[in-house]
């Protein structure tokens, strides 16, 4: 009771109410490196479990793992015109290679000795679009060399003004794919491969629902032709970029010089693409599902699936009941499930169960002398419901309950989603929506950057996507919501992340 | 053929041999950043199933994997005198966090913005001691909190003067564990048990037999008690540290303030440990099996175990093993192996052995119209060796030799390393044996700095480690090898990558 008391409800603030379940569950903390974040161990395995699920896809798809240097030469990254006014002002960039003392006696201080200063000033990826094209134009001579799928997971530093735990660090995780191909058909159908994938994964994964499309100019990748993205409503309404495709064209291939030798003996520049996803979608995995009570993990990501409590008075009652839940332990992880027997003595049943549940395990099993009785638990779903469950088939019905709670917060997802969304709004109706609720608004747009201008101004809303034919209305809208001139295709609009 | 003629002869120049080796299989290359290397995806494959198998064995032994900043703040690196002293001067130093353009019109050069000069200095994580300890005492309050055993794999950046691929490079990957526990008897325990466990993994995964023992001072880590390390023998005689674990006693802990309540109410500082293996055992790997044709891989870790090579001549020949090919990749693949069925027609057979002995592809499976006809492959182990292998039973029988093949590589690598180790030298002897051959050396310890310095100075050999029980002489030596002044220990000395 203690522990979930701490949680601030998100009706009263959102923003607390996050960073507190963050730090309830011990998913991440705070360094003492500005905008940095600690991955615990919580967080961390729920990255492990993101990145084996989407490595399997990635590699099926016939992509390939690699690692390339941290650090790019200042002048690789100002090849791409685009791209360097893109990530010029968020970049840590290493100048010198050696600490001396500075020279006061017995402080123990020390600074960059100016004697290493380096010639050329290094820059800490931010992306690895410059150091990879180097290769690439090393790499690839013929058209049999291609298509070159590869992939990389690493870490990627731009230093932002404002972060928040997972959403925005200065340091995060992430994987980050780049592909060259004999044609525009290729590159373009590659972008679109990984959409469908990163779509896939995060709604089969994380229970998160995704809206799939292209973005405008004003929100395309710095140096790419074309970006698509899925995004996601969080509790909030706001939306959530979850991760990104471009089409890059040919222009890192010019910037690097990336030529290959056609089948026919010509010499033409490589089409290429560049797509990734980041620890950002922990951030998006908790704003999706999680409660006043703290984390609610689907189960696919759950490092732990089942927590098993024993309840025991006498010591004899002890004895009875960690030798049944042993034996539960036992039968679920032998059916493949991730499972704790919460054996600690130093904590009442109570505590285990609110701490279980800030933790955000799917299921929890009560077990007492009367349910060894009875040959049974009290399952207890993190989602609502307790009921017993007989032992004789319990690791099928575990795995059955856990099946249910990931679809049911996919559906309660898409739910709210589609509760919170508009369609065929007018200026005025729009203006309401986005002052008074907020959500995901669906209108015509003329393709104008004003009309973006003047509608973000007004109402902090963005064009997320222009959405992928699915999720578009049933009739395409004719005129601009804002300022009514023809409309080139449906945007979706909303405060985002 | 012409591949294999690319690949310098071991006997002519081992380190040629060894970039030829590395260069010819596509397992690295060098980037455009000094001393930086790309590990390329066969290189990044072996890596990944190092990592997989190490993982489960530290998971198993209940260490959490978690994530820490790349920056430390300069001023957490000086805490610990000892190891700012053995890092100073190899840390990359972020000093700015923005790129300004020059003002040359039209260059596109760039230059930090001295505008952007960080108020402390950030260097990048030469390992991770100090930003950790510095969260240990945040989150270790009580005795409850012990032992943390904690992991991470990340990259860290040594700015080395003199680099050579996966052996040292500017940049590497690797796994550093760090814990804290009660006692120092716990602490010792774990550095032990982690010692044992990386001998395990290296033995049975990388089939490279390693001596265990403690290093002497000189090369003990900066800032701990007592170093433990692996140590192997690579073919040209020398040996290669390939895994360290360090008990750290508590020096980190009273640096960083890490105190904990202990259960009678006292408050008393961690005893903690830190252990690492990096990107450094691919070297170890090469250098242990390779030959003059390119990489030998232990099946274990190898990337692909069999290369299905189909032999054809006509159309109906092509369709024929082709058809036969697919069954076999389909059988050995239901059977967990990895498994390439190389169909490219711009080949011919004999050069596509060639690149698969180069990759270092354990077992190949050559196919063509007779042996079609007769129900078998003909199977060749990259190890030597060619026979008939019917296709009943295949995958049981490609599982056997894979298993042989490992078993084969760990028995020879063992048998070089006794053939070329002497036991109880004398001063004349250990001259003459690290001036004409080099090998392990085992002898009497003065337990003396001068004579390990003079014997550097006149023979490059160091004291690798003072061997475990189990790799020490029958009899201990009574006297220093060196200065015969009376031996504190027996000791094993070897020329060192």
């Amino acid at each position: 009771m203690a522990q979930a008391q701490k949680i601030t409800p998100r009706a009263k603030d959102f923003n607390e109410w996050y960073n507190d379940v963050i730090m309830q569950a011990e998913l991440a903390d705070y360094s003492p490196v500005r905008g940095c974040m600690v991955i615990r161990p919580l967080g961390y395995r729920i990255w492990e479990l993101m990145q084996r699920a989407l490595d399997d896809m990635l590699k099926a798809t016939g992509h390939q793992n690699a690692y390339f240097p941290l650090f790019i030469p200042q002048s690789f990254l100002a090849k791409e015109a685009e791209h360097v006014e893109g990530f010029a002002k968020e970049v840590a960039i290493v100048t010198h290679t050696r600490l001396k003392a500075t020279g006061k006696t017995g402080t123990g201080a020390v600074m960059p000795d100016p004697a290493s200063a380096l010639e050329e000033p290094l820059v800490i990826r931010p992306t690895s679009e410059t150091i990879i094209y180097a290769m690439f134009a090393k790499w690839i001579q013929s058209y049999r060399d291609l298509p070159l799928l590869l992939n990389q997971w690493c870490n990627v530093v731009r230093w932002e003004l404002r972060t928040r735990l997972f959403l925005r660090t200065t340091e995060f995780l992430w994987q980050e794919g780049h592909t060259a191909h004999a044609d525009e058909a290729d590159a373009e159908r590659e972008a679109r491969l990984i959409l469908s994938i990163y779509q896939t994964f995060v709604e089969e994964w994380l229970a998160m629902p995704v809206i799939t499309g292209v973005k405008t100019d004003s929100e395309r990748f710095a140096g790419a032709l074309r970006t698509y993205a899925i995004e996601a409503m969080m509790q909030d309404r706001k939306a959530l970029q979850a991760g990104t495709s471009h089409n890059l064209g040919q222009n890192f291939a010019r910037a690097f010089e990336v030529q290959y030798q056609t089948a026919s003996g010509g010499l033409e520049h490589v089409w290429s693409t560049s797509w990734g996803v980041s620890t950002r979608l922990i951030g998006g995995l908790i704003m999706t599902h999680s409660d006043d009570f703290g984390l609610v993990c689907p189960p696919r990501l759950a490092p732990i699936q089942v927590a098993i409590v024993p309840i025991w008075k006498t010591d004899e009652e002890r004895g009875q009941v960690l030798g049944v839940g042993e034996w539960v332990e036992r039968e679920l992880k032998a059916a493949g499930l991730r499972v704790i027997l919460d054996a600690r003595d130093t904590m009442k049943p109570g505590a285990k169960y609110f701490e279980w549940e800030a933790r955000g395990v799917p299921l929890r099993f009560e077990l007492g002398p009367r349910d060894v009785a009875a040959g049974q638990v009290m399952a207890a779903r993190r989602t609502g419901g307790k009921a017993p469950q007989p032992l004789v088939g319990l690791a099928a019905a575990a795995a059955l309950a856990l099946d249910e709670i990931q679809a049911a917060l996919f559906a309660a997802a898409w739910e709210r989603r589609e509760a919170n969304s508009i369609r065929g709004v007018t200026k005025e109706k729009f203006i309401e929506f986005m002052q008074d609720q907020g959500g995901f608004a669906y209108g015509g747009f003329c393709g104008g950057g004003e009309c973006e201008a003047a509608i973000k101004d007004m109402t902090g809303a963005t064009i997320r996507v222009l959405p992928d034919a699915e999720f578009r209305s049933p009739e395409a809208p004719k005129t601009c919501m804002w300022c009514g001139r023809p409309s080139i295709a449906e945007a979706m609009w909303a405060q985002a992340y």
